[in-house]
């Protein structure tokens, strides 16, 4: 029936017709259809003699073409998955419905934080926020905890704090017995905390720090640019409060703890791994930050054994002369050798617009061994014809195993084909996208288009403590809500899930360990939500 | 050597290798590359085991076939275009460092009509008015001219107001010689124009009624259909002013003229067609609407011999029962029987959100004969999975020549494959979208991906007149600029120039000659520029 049909079938003029590389498929899903739940209807020879009945099934053929480009569509539900649908696919035409995801929306003056505590009310975030989700592969090492963690942290023993204007601004922080002598970025003076706190009164304080531990009001923010300058204060100013080796231990074991607690069983760190420091100022060697983070690790699931697992990307600045990248070659080979599978890979992180672009670095980066894979940064921009979006390209043809971000995919066809056809997933970053000013409107996200076209993604949170959203659910919940088709239910809820240990760094082995673990959680949470 | 290559080439695993597609190509165009350019550097097993130097060939193969898939990288420049580029890719990069097209400007509080006025101060802006852009094919009948031709309507003889709040709202205008005695759509009290004049100040009702015949201010709309509903209520406003036999004829050839000199040649015109009146109420038939369009498109081409042509969309409002289509179908055969070549087809217009979609139509619309053409809006909305943005299947299904806005097509690539297949061009309309709440930030306009994958569009304006944008330069300033890849050059505004000829809806003997009248402009403009 099928070259019947394309005989007969005629769009524009035969001349395009015989172009139409697709009319093959359409037109055997077409007769698929005809056999199955039609009577056969011959297919007119011009469009405008077709009956309003054949018109309707070839309509239905290509819809459903298209909606099996989408991966997800194919994710078979059991019957208790469907039950658990129902629930989840009510609870989100309710959440339509409030009208807060209705398209312009975002670019409204409402700060997204106020809009996150609202989403946060609903009953389709518990549902999302119970909801397994397999593991985080893109989050960074000083910007996962909650404010409120932060703001704790700042309590304990021998923290010094230096501040400008009178104390209206915070600088640095430093752990020491004595006054601290270390040069800030900035000219400041030194006071212990908590004569500061007593100073400024408690209250104010918190209120202050919770302010300036975030990037509110990001409303602020003209540009991309003035966004990340913001966002890089952040990184710095925590810097003295982190890296003392008591908090960073501490800072890590209360991020595993927040993320479990948000149905994350597994997480990709990536770390600029820092030198630590100890009260008496002096420095420890990377590779001692690197034993924290594997004794937190283990001490985590040996008190939490449904958690999966953890890994480290060792993620340095991309903001440096070539010729440091030859350090960062040797630090991580070096944690390769001491930490085989503890090590995920390498990335180079920091604004792919003021740091150098992939190209510069590649006579360093073709000298890592094989064994250590890449996770590169690319394409965090929505420039078009750049050296920063063409990072993608280099991400690629460098042998990257994922993409971090890749906002910029979407205007790169031939990259996006070699990601489909490499099975390299990108992992989308949401919340992040918006605060740090790339898009405003969730209807216009990339994402879309690479579900669309069958490009693998994970939902990742990136930096979720600095703009006040939780370690992983509200990223998820924008990506149903607002990226995914309007018709997503829970089959992409589930490939988001299983996507997040299939593209993860683990081997084959370890894979199929965590995949048991996941479902066994996957199909209490499924008996729960069914009920 | 392409096969030989395949074989040594690796990335992930063989097995992955064997699916990467296109690898031939990209082996062939790297052998070329090498035979020109370079000395033949084998390709390594290891990707990690190629020099620099292998991976710079590689890298530059996979950048060329990428922009390649654009189709203006194909398009030639002869010596004085190439000269004439010079110029304006300077003057392309003036406007870059000035920073109002970073990322993220467009989300600022900055209201677009000022920005638009900054640009038209710029002298690349002077460059692309005088650009001969060949035709306008997406424009509305009642929103082409500039407000401040609409206010000097206003001072017409015989022309009431009707106003309510004393006076600080207008709801409606009406020519009479008498009081009218029709109803407005909202309760208001009519006073001839010159007594409101009067009573409120002349400069106060200019002030007024340039505000009042525009989107501004556009910051108060939380949503896509918040700035529809104020929209639809200038064109509501403005029917009892065009309406007007008189009027109707003026208006539209002061279109043309600020049309030709704004670089237009060709308009293909959406117009409801509505009944006419006269001083005595009369109401005309619509048959005498489209007189007016026809003798008056021949009036202007007399005194304008550079001026190639207009033709007319018969596009009435899509919502409404499908009954009500059948009456359209008979006017537009009616149309087509009358003024054959004139009618360039049919279309049904007004927000797809609100209106009905094109399935609801379908039996009606496939009665039309086959040689009046449809030109379709679909997709104009950022959903993805909805009725709305599935008019996109129907448009392309029922035979459209063109897709009008299409905003929503990167979500179905599917469609957009048939797009390409079909030569089906996407009119895209820049500051349209912007206004209307699609999207905020250029950078992320879905045309960009049109662009990339080499799917045909043409820059049209759509209602200019409403946000007090220049009849169509503004769209080509953001298309060139916002839209198009950095390096996009005078390669892409010749293209853009050229698909609107190619993509009109003229017959094949007509657009040989439209294109040599539009040669003999570009040719001179280029003179002038390279001077």
């Amino acid at each position: 029936m099928s070259s019947i049909c394309f005989q007969n079938f005629k769009f524009a003029s035969p001349a395009t017709m015989l172009k139409l590389r697709f009319c093959g498929s359409m037109m055997r899903c077409l007769s698929r259809c005809a056999q199955k739940k039609y009577e056969p209807i011959s297919i007119s020879k011009s469009l405008r003699e077709n009956s309003p009945e054949a018109y309707a099934i070839m309509r239905e053929a290509v819809i459903k073409l298209e909606r099996q480009s989408a991966r997800f569509t194919n994710v078979l539900l059991s019957p208790k998955e469907q039950a658990a649908n129902e629930v989840i696919m009510r609870e989100k035409n309710a959440e339509y419905n409030k009208g807060y995801l209705e398209p312009g929306n975002g670019n409204t003056d409402e700060p997204p934080y106020l809009v996150l505590n609202k989403i946060k009310e609903t009953p389709l975030y518990s549902l999302l926020q119970k909801m397994p989700k397999g593991g985080l592969l893109h989050a960074h090492d000083t910007a996962i905890c909650s404010s409120a963690y932060l703001v704790e942290l700042t309590y304990r023993k021998h923290l010094w704090i230096c501040t400008k204007n009178e104390g209206a601004d915070a600088i640095a922080f430093r752990f020491s017995k004595e006054k601290p002598t270390m040069k800030a970025t900035e000219e400041c003076s030194w006071e212990p905390m908590e004569e500061f706190r007593e100073r400024r009164g408690e209250a104010n304080v918190i209120k202050y720090l919770l302010r300036r531990f975030s990037m509110y009001p990001v409303s602020s923010y003209a540009t991309n640019n003035a966004a990340w300058q913001d966002f890089m204060s952040i990184f710095m100013l925590l810097d003295g409060l982190l890296l003392f080796a008591p908090v960073w231990r501490d800072y890590y074991y209360n991020a595993l703890t927040e993320l479990h607690a948000d149905g994350v069983q597994y997480l990709e760190l990536r770390s600029v791994m820092p030198n630590l420091y100890c009260i008496n100022g002096e420095q420890l060697d990377i590779m001692d930050t690197m034993e924290i983070y594997k004794s937190e690790t283990e001490r985590f699931k040996a008190n939490n054994p449904d958690f999966i697992d953890a890994k480290l990307i060792y993620a340095p600045l991309r903001i440096v002369e070539p010729k440091v990248c030859e350090d960062y070659i040797k630090n991580c080979i070096a944690f390769k050798k001491n930490y085989s599978t503890f090590l995920a890979g390498f990335d180079l992180v920091g604004q792919e617009e003021l740091g150098r672009p992939l190209i510069d670095f590649v006579e360093q980066l073709l000298k890592l061994p094989e064994d250590i894979n890449f996770y590169f940064h690319a394409g965090e921009t929505n420039w078009y014809g750049t050296s920063i979006d063409e990072n993608l390209v280099d991400a690629v043809l460098l042998g990257t195993k994922r993409i971090g971000h890749g906002y910029a995919i979407i205007k790169h066809p031939l990259v996006m084909n070699m990601l489909k056809q490499l099975d390299i997933a990108v992992e989308v970053c949401p919340v992040s996208n918006q605060v740090l000013q790339l898009g405003q409107d969730y209807h216009n996200h990339p994402a879309a288009m690479l579900i669309a076209n069958g490009v693998p993604i994970v939902i990742s949170s990136d930096d979720p403590s600095f703009w006040w959203a939780s370690p992983l659910t509200h990223d998820f919940y924008y990506a149903f809500l607002g990226i995914a088709p309007f018709h997503a239910d829970l089959r992409f809820l589930k490939q988001m899930a299983m996507n997040s240990i299939r593209y993860n760094a683990m081997a084959e082995e370890e894979k199929k360990k965590a995949f048991e673990k996941w479902q066994k959680q996957w199909d209490k949470w499924i008996d729960d939500v069914a009920k």
